[in-house]
């Protein structure tokens, strides 16, 4: 079959027909546009033209072939036909570029905030805008990191700390660390190889990865980069179609997955405004009206992604959810203790105390401070060991990993600092974020005086801090700071003395 | 009658004899100089000139022929004969033009902040300071939102949100969502057309409007720009002369206003310095001497407005109010638990919690503060039911309308955000903001996992930051922070590796 | 006899002979050098030289003939024949009076804070760093306002407030308001009238003055500058020497002071680093050596003034005190529950709770929470009519004066307010700052739902927030505070819209 | 014997045969290479050529001949045969040098503080981070002096205060203010006579100097500093060879020193990041690769200088130590009231409560808040009497020294700020701060109402601020704070008035 051209390609430019190319290909869209997750407007934008470098990292390979049906692929475009958009590189691109060729070295990262400070300067707007932004104000997001900064240490002296152990078993799998990669959307947008970097990166490390539903990668592909005896777990939104949910956690049973996360803290998701923002700008050249216009132009590139969510799940699922597998189950971003003891009762091996990472509902607890109160209530009923209980949103030290060990955690699940590392360095980016993480977590296990984890416990710590709930201070008293005079420092002199 | 000239008017120009031309005809304002609630001087800037300008976003246009004689209708001028000011235009109002001319799109306000973002940068700055002054230190006025800030979610998940639901029902009136247009006063300094605007824009969101007394429009223009079945409320403010307001009352009930809110958190209207400091820059060319007059040249718009309100009202007066009327009566300001259980008592049929946006009494407490404190004294008597309770102050997002509701309130008033959206961008800013909050509404209640109204309750909420009363931390150690090397990210090169 | 030269009188500049010039009379200091409580190396700069300058405002007129024999006068000096210093102005001298030429009309003062404002642009640098400066790190200093923060009011409704009277009675004295001018030092810093300013502007105004022992102006300037049925207090540091203490307290009530007010929180003056730093600049010149020299050169205007001050003074001393005058006797820096019940056990009329404006022990707690600590035990005991209380110490608003009040003092009083009222506009900048505080008091007398001073009463007042302590925030983080990316407002256009 | 030439040892520049100069020696250090506690990195910087200057601040002088055999002393080499390196001076050492030209005279440090702002300009970027550095994100290194301001004074007056004696005895040890000069290591670092000029400083203030394992000078050269009845003591970090420990022990003893101190909170010395990125700077040009280098190429000093630390040091070991001495036994690094209670029960002589200045774990609570944790619970034992309790971390002014005395401690220690001082100042900035400690002492006592140590006692203190544990404020509210317009101060005029 002779292959199309550019110019035949490129007549189909409208609402009315609209073809696109993606790697190498033209589809028919024009009857897809309306059921388009993320707006028609964002595939207009290249109808008639070749949509790759867009498409690429928000759909994963599989997408066309499952969603839109064999008589709209149109066949092989003859690429040497297609004319290239002469791209004017917008200034702040160039200027990324010049920060590229200048990055500090890998080895000069010695903690997780250092690769998101390199990311931020790295990655594409866009891409950082998706990783980095949150619901609303973006408080729950970064109250997810401030909470651990009000648990103290009470740590133990004269401890015989020579070799400190912090392997742990979680949902029955020994890790050599109590965190495991937690499932984060759109992998491609930080790395060209998307969500396999982090499995390669897993392995090295025997970490475990939970591989995400809106991954760029397709599932398979994540799978297919597993070696050995790695332990993957599966993240599950759970889809309208209830036959889709099920051939997707049976699917992963079979290749397999050793648990299924449902999340259960995004009905809807979030609506990101600094995500918004950026999209809207990048947008922005072909915005003539003001106003006028009361339906968004753009969402982000969350909401584009998740328009087939069950905001209809409910406990009345969890039994058919226990019946189609033999996965444990947990529950994904549970955030009190009246559904944790609800979670019990309805017999699911395990919850994590999550707010999505802050990219939800904004004003929700993180889970440091949930699981600070849920642990006393599972103790008080002796129910702390028929449940595994894991947090996740705003780790960044080893420390806060031993806090949430301390309160009764099972291990904790790290989400955006291997996506900056990734991002940001690659594989190795990834591999130096956990070897520090293991560094800092010898380190101090030893200074607490621990020297395994059953050794952690509430008494190593000082909690007073989440007791008094969210403190916002009183309006400044402008004018008294305006007028005080601060008190300086000694002056050095103006011209050296002879 | 020949219309009088310019030159005829000029000649009245001082406190002798002083005329100013309003809306193209002449007044006699030389007896009513010592009357006038703004003060003589800024008439005295107009004797003998075109006062319109000035004249007309503080005035209803009724103004002058209700508080005017008529004998002191001078009759129609020729405005081709009126000299006009050689006007050297302020650079900051040119500057503002310009910014004007680059104003963001509307579908870039992604939340109610960005209306009040755009309206700081476009509007008048009288107008802006007017709308947007607090009282003393303003405190309260950031308090009002920084206090929701206190308050923090517990959502429940796996509970049905497909449909969620957010009509209820505000003082037997159905609504589309728990807030209402709140009173504010001097609509035409943000926008020509004034309260009107407001008008147009809640009724294509079904949403209650409260009619304020010192509109700029006049209450018969905004209740004539009611279409169907729309519902107002009056606010008022009590005349010393109670025959006046017992006109008003009937008219307002016969014109089809729905329930009648009476102010009592300001016998006396506040004092707003950056109101004064304002004004007092406009006015500050002709100004000459330094100290000396300890009578304030200015008090801004505020008190320019007041002087008719009744400071000796009080409790005393309520039975005569539930006697003129069948409209059901609020209380709007009411500060704290006492008061509320002496307005059940009175037989009112609801209050507003309320320190007025902060405009009043500098270190009032939050309207939200004061129902967490309120509800559970209600309940403990079970005189929740017996009135309906309503919040205002500080309202920014859904979170804050969600959180009132959970406490127990019937609905939130939302102010100044409906006056910045109408100054940025009009009917059509006004809108968008109230599409925003729905927006808002609808994911918000899906992600704390409440269907409907009903649904919202206090065991949803984590209170426990109101309860440590208002926290001021220790004056910041300057010498330490002086001191105190921070920690850096790495360093990216100065030039790029080759 | 002839008038001594300036040549004769230059000669005499070493420590082995010192003569100085004073207000056209010569005087040799030789044997008073090492007694100079500011240490000698302050009039060793003007050996040989015209001192008067200098002089004037840290020493009251009669200084030199109480302090300096007689025969160490040595006469009249013909001025015309004293070189004058070529002063070459330093540069930040020159700036400062330019900015006096631009400096804003008194009427934009709006409140206490802004004279402050204005004071600090057009004060010496030596005088501001005097008034202003307080103990180490200043922390109390700014804690003192800093604690009006964390009381809030619970205003009420529907009280009749057309007439507000807030004049009241403090030690048998009625004043206009409860506030006086409490006792400050070295007043011609500010003016080169001294305190008769405050004298004659408390007269205007109807409101007690407290006169220093440290003022620049003599005792009896002060006492003359009254006039009618003016009260003043004294204000009283006691010396080592009994019997000078005792003359002063015979004269000051054979002048008319009604009550005495013993300083109880000096038994040293403080080190305040702000005075000693500029002081330091001031002198710097002729500086040479660094390093080696353990002693301070110099002290700041503080320490050179208080040599005599008795640190011995305690509780048996009161009732000598008590049995030398009919004054009512008031203890000043009272700062703890204990000794007010000692000073009610004792038999004194008063006390003031005050850490001396901030300027004696840092960490001292301000005195209006001392306030809320005493009253409840006072109450309890049924004392709190035994004794009037007064506060002062970061009074800058009228709502702290209602607070106080609230609480259960008598009056507050403020001190570096009006030193600053009177540094930048003299006389009339005092009185503006006592009429706004009698207009800020007038209006939220009637915010608060108070028609008069008894109705002031701790039900009014939310005071949680002084029960936790004093806080301070976890240290920042800084690496998280950095990488994190802040929400924007909606971006202007770089161009204007066609 | 002959001489080496420059030339002779430049040969032996690699792994495979490395000679270094060190004080015109060669060393074949080729075999000691692996074992380099700081890493082989560093001493092949300087294969073949003069290493004396890196080598001197942290090495005593002995360590060659304690650590390298004999057969590996090469003997003197002949330095004007060694090629100097040429030197192109880093611009930030210019700069630092132009700086030292202009120091503020010692006269204008009135505080610790001041000599740390001195410190850091004058100082070696190196030295200045090792000094300064700490654990983490030096949230604990900071806390330890923000923890002093939660605690606040209540001061009683009328007390005869003339003479305040505030000498006191610890351990047996009569001293002139309860302060010592704690442990601290590299004393070369910020000065090239290294810890004894805080020997000599020390003994003119009679203050107690604990002698630092890591000493950059030899343990006999700051014994041999001491004079007359001068105490020293003895910081020990417990070596894994504990015959290496008993021999230190020992030697001590027999020195003369009167106490022994082991270090209990370092089983591994701290990861500080700051240390880390200065070094990787200073290292830097050499570094070619990217990534790909899992291995911290640079610890910073502190990693370079702990291995020979026993991790499984542990409770069991305390009687051995009590066995092999005479000297009172202190454990320093205590951090919870369960652990002080255990050092009861093991006999020993004293606890530090510390947190190594928050150079360890980070997280970890300042001394000064588990001294409030300990006191009530000894005393509710009766076991107060039964130990000496020290506090370490954060003094910076006597009231910190007092707060720590009142809560109940017999002394404080004081490390970095005398490291400051001596690094701007030597041996003369240590003497003055000392004294200004002294003067602040004074003061202070004077101030709070307490003639001698005795009478400091907890109701002096209002601890309230520590007992809600450590507060995080909610995060911002980036968008609200941006559109808040704040309050001005009267605006000056842009021209002088004519």
């Amino acid at each position: 079959m002779a292959k199309l051209t550019g110019q035949q390609v490129a007549t189909h430019n409208s609402k009315d027909s609209c073809w696109v190319i993606v790697h190498g290909k033209a589809y028919d869209v024009t009857d897809f546009l309306p059921e388009h997750p993320g707006g028609q407007k964002i595939i207009l934008k290249y109808a008639g033209k070749d949509a790759t470098e867009e498409f690429e990292p928000i759909h994963p390979p599989d997408t066309l072939d499952k969603y839109l049906d064999a008589s709209k692929h149109l066949g092989a475009v003859d690429m040497a036909t297609v004319e290239q958009d002469e791209k004017v590189k917008d200034p702040a691109e160039v200027e990324r570029e010049e920060r590229i060729k200048k990055m500090p070295p890998l080895a000069q990262c010695y903690n997780l905030l250092d690769f998101e400070a390199v990311a931020r300067q790295v990655m594409k707007n866009t891409a950082w805008a998706y990783y980095s932004s949150g619901a609303d104000d973006e408080i729950t997001m970064r109250e997810n990191h401030s909470a651990f900064h009000k648990i103290w240490f009470r740590p133990r002296i004269l401890v015989d700390v020579e070799t400190v152990d912090f392997t742990t078993t979680m949902l029955g799998t020994k890790t050599s660390i109590p965190f495991y990669i937690t499932a984060t959307a759109l992998g491609k947008l930080g790395n060209p190889e998307g969500e396999v970097v982090l499995t390669r990166a897993a392995r090295q490390h025997n970490v475990v990865q939970m591989i995400p539903t809106l991954a760029s990668c397709s599932f398979d592909e994540i799978v297919d980069a597993r070696e050995g005896d790695q332990v993957q777990w599966l993240q599950l939104y759970v889809n309208k179609d209830r036959a889709i949910t099920k051939r997707i956690i049976e699917h992963a049973e079979k290749r397999g997955c050793k648990a299924l996360f449902i999340t259960v803290d995004a009905p809807q998701l979030g609506r990101r405004e600094k995500d918004m923002r950026v999209k809207f700008s990048d947008e922005g050249s072909n915005v003539q009206s003001k106003g006028g216009d009361s339906v968004d132009r753009s969402q982000g590139a969350a909401r584009a992604i998740s328009s087939f969510i069950d905001p209809s799940l409910s406990w009345k699922d969890i039994p058919w959810f226990l019946s189609v597998t033999k996965m444990p189950i947990i529950l994904k971003g549970v955030q009190c203790v009246e559904d944790v003891l609800r979670a019990v009762e309805a017999g699911v091996q395990g919850v994590v105390l999550s707010n999505h990472g802050g990219r939800q509902l904004d004003f929700a607890r993180s889970g440091i401070e949930v699981l600070a109160e849920v642990m006393p209530v599972l103790r008080e009923r002796g129910w702390e060991k028929k449940i595994e209980i894991f947090v996740d949103g705003g780790v960044r030290r080893a420390t806060d990993i031993i806090k949430a060990l301390c309160l009764g955690a099972t291990g904790v699940g790290i989400g955006r600092p291997f996506l900056y590392a990734m991002s940001a360095y690659g594989q190795q980016g990834v591999e130096r974020a956990m070897q520090l993480l293991k560094e800092e977590m010898e380190m101090n296990m030893r200074l607490i005086g621990a020297a395994k984890i059953e050794d952690l416990n509430p008494s190593l710590l000082d909690v007073r801090g989440l007791q008094g709930g969210h403190h916002a201070a009183v309006p400044s008293d402008t004018l008294g700071l305006n007028v005080y005079d601060p008190l300086l420092s000694p002056r050095f002199a103006e011209k050296a003395k002879l």
